[in-house]
């Protein structure tokens, strides 16, 4: 039995059973009755390529805010493989000591193959967390692809991680991530190259500054040591102040919400589209003689529409 | 002015002003004329993380199947930040000569920040490459996210490049990439590291081939020296023959026509929904009464839905 009395106080059991009910799908409803309770906690997101150092870094900012008295949710997302099972999740065992701690809810989410629902879902997570009182939600991602640009919009501010190893700020500049960093870190701060990657990174990030009202800063860490990391929590919290008064934070919480409705809408269509308009087996043989081409995929396409009803 | 005549010979021009129509939407029948032309080439994919020398690989391969007598298409798929421009796509210079050959068509794309509709774009270049009488379609990715997943669809055979550097063979788990590899290439076979890499591939691979009656083949390459090209070309050839005779072929082809149809549908039902469900000034208004707690956006979605006329 799910008690909202029980998560708005941020009980840990609570919590952990409405995750496991968002996850599921096995209670729709609850999304619906915590919202209103949401939009206090702050969002940070981590990102950057693997062995980065990532985990480490949000252990570290988790315990300084934890210092400050701040209640922080942690979502590791982890694009496990299902044959690695949850090997790779052993780094999460170092979290032990923080998890169980009073103000602090940790929660590793593995995509176990369905990439395409993980960004919702943790979206979804973010929102229990967010209702149960959570002054800060860290949500750390492995930054390489589509599905962290998805959670990176659920995030105020974003912290690209990268360590000064060859080819992390080329890759970065791929993967799209030096866009979406509001505040950069070279993490490992204290091996060789990460001047180098430094200044790399402050000539990439020179353009955006020009357009922006922000200074993109670009902090040296070394998360194991604890190195740089007041420094680094000192500037999320700048980030914060400034997309407050700026009026920014207003105005993307706005926008990231029109477009969590339209999500909404897409996904009720969807699953119409797979419960009513065609079944399986119509499907099944209509892509049989496509593949003969004996029919055209897109001619096709507009004639299930025309007669499922949809007024489309 | 298009000529779909022209394109059907393979005619070089014909294929550039096709796939330009495509990409920007400005004909939009040309793939459902195209289409009944199609399915006759193969596809391979081939990914795996930047630096391992993709491109390399392919253009090796492709010379190796230009010896055969083979046309030969390839879609170069490059995730490029805005910011770098096309100055990433400096490696491509290298494919120039072999770009000028008569039987081979490259074509780079680059998502310019729009990673969301890659995967689409590419599958619709595959098609035109397909139409144009190519017996292989080569698709290069930097195999990272779900864009890559997304491709890897529609490939019948999909390729992926490790290098003997430290972390790839646990980057390439944590990317999925193992569950989606039919054939495994240890590239830069000449470096330290690659029996490790080799041994460490074949252990991850066992538990699949258990179940499966492929026997994922890992191979080692020296792109640069053509080193282990042609035993890649024959296992290419060898997953082809096991797919053909085993209906493996026909039937995910046939699985991903469903898709196709799919995606088709809810293409149609999106832009329906962005030009007459809900302007975006509505949405505005609602998001806005979303983000003070008056409205709950799970509500309003129905409420949106039940009022548009859709029948949902």
């Amino acid at each position: 039995m799910l008690s909202l009395k029980d998560l708005l106080q941020g009980d840990k059991r609570a919590i952990a059973q409405t995750i496991s009910a968002v996850e599921n799908g096995t209670n729709t409803k609850i999304l619906e009755k915590l919202y209103r309770y949401t939009g206090n906690a702050f969002h940070v997101g981590i990102t950057g390529p693997p062995g980065a150092g990532k985990s480490t870094l949000v252990n570290a900012i988790a315990a300084e805010l934890l210092k400050q008295k701040k209640k922080i949710g942690i979502i590791a997302v982890d694009p496990t493989s299902p044959f690695s099972g949850g090997a790779l999740l052993g780094d999460r065992v170092r979290m032990t000591d923080l998890a169980l701690k009073k103000n602090i809810y940790i929660r590793s989410m593995a995509s176990r193959g369905s990439l395409g629902g993980l960004a919702q879902k943790t979206k979804d997570v973010a929102l229990v967390l967010d209702a149960s009182g959570m002054d800060f939600i860290l949500i750390e991602t492995i930054g390489v692809g589509q599905v962290e640009l998805d959670i990176a919009q659920v995030c105020d501010t974003t912290v690209v991680v990268l360590v000064p190893e060859s080819g992390d700020s080329i890759q970065a500049l791929k993967a799209g991530l030096l866009e979406i960093a509001d505040i950069m870190v070279v993490n490992k701060g204290d091996r060789e190259g990460s001047d180098r990657l430094l200044t790399d990174l402050k000539f990439a990030l020179e353009l955006r500054e020009q357009t922006a009202g922000w200074h993109f800063p670009i902090l040296k860490t070394v998360a194991t040591t604890h190195e740089g990391i007041s420094a680094l929590v000192s500037e999320i919290e700048n980030h914060r102040e400034y997309l407050d008064k700026s009026g920014q934070l207003e105005k993307e919480r706005k926008s990231k919400i029109a477009m969590h409705i339209h999500e909404l809408i897409e996904e009720k269509i969807r699953s119409h589209l797979r419960k009513s308009v065609i079944s399986k087996a119509e499907l099944a043989r209509i892509a049989d003689k496509v593949y003969r081409r004996e029919l055209n995929p897109y001619v096709i396409a507009s004639e299930i529409l025309s007669g499922s009803g949809l007024n489309i």
